[in-house]
């Protein structure tokens, strides 16, 4: 039989392994960061129906330049943005490929904050580009003074700032948006996959983008839209940049389920969205009864939480799956995240994590 | 106003175009090699039907190792073909995407011979693959001794073989092929998008796949199965190559609509592939017609004709194009490609071809 090691596969890619999350079918799955609250029917119906549309016509090769999305897109991220400024792949991560394509490559770095979603050096290492995993302060804060400090000393061709952090929930400041973006030579991506679920009134990194070329922000429809299974990403940022995206994506990479599918889901984006505030208070819950257990919930923008002060991270991780409930092991020493689903799914995590508690007698 | 090269966009990327075929919405589009025949009805039910099923799932991730998909391809193809052989992704181009990210790269090589399909040459550059365009012989063919010899001359990595040939429809016999894999130290890549279009009894390159795990044969549902817009590409290899793609693929990276739809279309394949003869059967109508006409069709064993002898080819487009017939320009001298589409297509184009007959008086 031939193994991996008997193919000529390209030198760095000896050894590794493919990115993978547990595909585990679970009652309780909060370990991949989705919208664990169904799409709801009325919006499902309606996509159908666009979608069935779509099917009628699949022997043609779908719109291109898939220009009633990127309207759609624009439309719905406000901000004066127009089509041209808009872009969209097979999700977030191929989004950030065609930028790591366009702008990156051998001989060329991108650089990020580390602990961050672990893509980015993945897709840094799929281009050729080199990459640069710069450190937080305490707490996995980023104040502008340390991502400025390692702009400087690294001088990137690529930032990637997650905003809100993955894997730790950490909010950004446009604060230091605003200084990476002044400071950095190459092209600056804000990453804001989870921005939906920040607190109301946090500003996003899009009330930048104005006179500043070399800015980008991408989203996701996977996280607060409940669009995972759909696959599609998206990204604001000057026409010039888009251009640029043009030369590397494959021809007709989106197709028309795709953006069939996509156009359904935002024509009813308050309706899909509906949820982010139930979310976000199973957030805050997580995070404050945590606390009270006696462990050391991070600060989040997002719809799930770190948390530190676990004795036996693997320990608690087989523990919580023994009772049908997924969550994520993310390497950070004595942490796990965790995912804010439904307040049902919520409360049995907490009370599995109530025998896991740092305070309780059976564990002090 | 900032412009492209404004950017710091990969110095090889400087003053480069997208790709492009012409978007144009006419009566009768012969340019892209679409089946022209729309999904029969029934068939469209059923995969609405799926594709509905999926929508209810849609707030989480699709299985990232598609799982039922790769089953029913294997199933397809025959051969004896085991899931495990199999993989997919969005288009044939993100399929030799993968293969290029797995097995070239920076300071490896990939050969096919020339002219062949365009994106051989952009997925080489865009994944830092250095791209070696052999020549064929007379009329496109390519004979073991001519392919064997280039493969001993430029010892590529990666060897891409079309066939049939795209843009010149020249069939490609066994015994090339197994020359080629026999003489390669590298990956050969058997590119079969329109063998289902091959003169009925033309063996598969899948009969060749034992006992070579360097061998892989890609397809595509775009073609003969007329689903171009759902846009799934596939390849039969031995599990360790599938193992090798796993490692550069997004995660994720096939929707779970995709996944959906292509369940829905394998499952009446019978059917999507009933037009394949009447397809086959224009092909040899405008072959014979254009002969007639005084035109030098090519041999073809794909969905459309390349024919020579067009004294100014882009004015013949464009005379077209004012018919509302759209065909395509491919660079080479005194040449053009049109699709074998519909009778009703055919005979359109072949009526406003007359005119610019080489043996009409008015030409001669």
């Amino acid at each position: 039989m031939t193994s991996l090691d008997d193919l000529p596969i390209r030198d760095d890619l000896r050894g590794k392994s493919p990115y993978g999350a547990p595909q585990k079918h679970v009652p309780v799955a909060l370990n991949v960061n989705e919208n664990t609250h169904p799409i709801p029917d009325d919006v499902a119906h309606d996509i159908v129906a666009r979608v069935a549309a779509a099917i009628i016509g699949l022997n043609r090769y779908p719109d291109r330049e898939f220009t009633e999305l990127r309207t759609a897109l624009a439309r719905y991220l406000g901000h004066d943005l127009v089509p041209e400024q808009l872009w969209a792949a097979n999700g977030s991560n191929e989004v950030l490929q065609h930028v790591l394509q366009a702008f990156g490559g051998p001989g060329r770095t991108a650089l990020g904050f580390g602990p961050t979603y672990s893509m980015y050096g993945l897709l840094s290492s799929g281009t050729g580009t080199g990459w640069i995993a710069a450190d937080r302060d305490g707490d996995f804060e980023l104040p502008p003074e340390t991502a400025v400090a390692a702009i400087e000393r690294h001088d990137p061709d690529i930032v990637l700032l997650c905003s809100p952090n993955n894997p730790t929930g950490t909010p950004l400041s446009l604060e230091t948006i605003a200084a990476v973006a002044d400071a950095a030579r190459g092209v600056v991506v804000v990453d804001e996959a989870y921005q939906e679920f920040a607190d109301p009134g946090t500003p996003s990194a899009l009330t930048l983008l104005e006179g500043r070329p070399r800015l980008l922000v991408s989203r996701t429809m996977s996280k607060a839209f409940a669009f995972a299974g759909a696959r599609v990403g998206y990204l604001a940022a000057d026409p010039a940049v888009i251009d640029a995206l043009r030369l590397v994506r494959l021809p007709y990479h989106l197709s028309a389920l795709t953006q069939a599918a996509a156009l359904g889901a935002l024509a009813h984006a308050g309706e899909m969205l509906a949820m982010v505030d139930e979310i976000r208070a199973q957030r805050e819950r997580i995070t404050r009864e945590l606390r009270v257990l006696g462990f050391h919930p991070y600060r989040s923008g997002a719809n799930f939480v770190l948390f530190g002060g676990v004795a036996d991270p693997h320990a608690v991780f087989e523990a919580l799956l023994d009772r049908g409930i997924l969550i994520r092991e993310i390497g950070l020493p004595g942490c796990l995240r965790v995912t804010a689903g439904t307040e049902a799914e919520t409360t049995a995590f907490l009370e599995a994590m109530a025998s896991f508690a740092p305070s309780t007698p059976a564990n002090a």
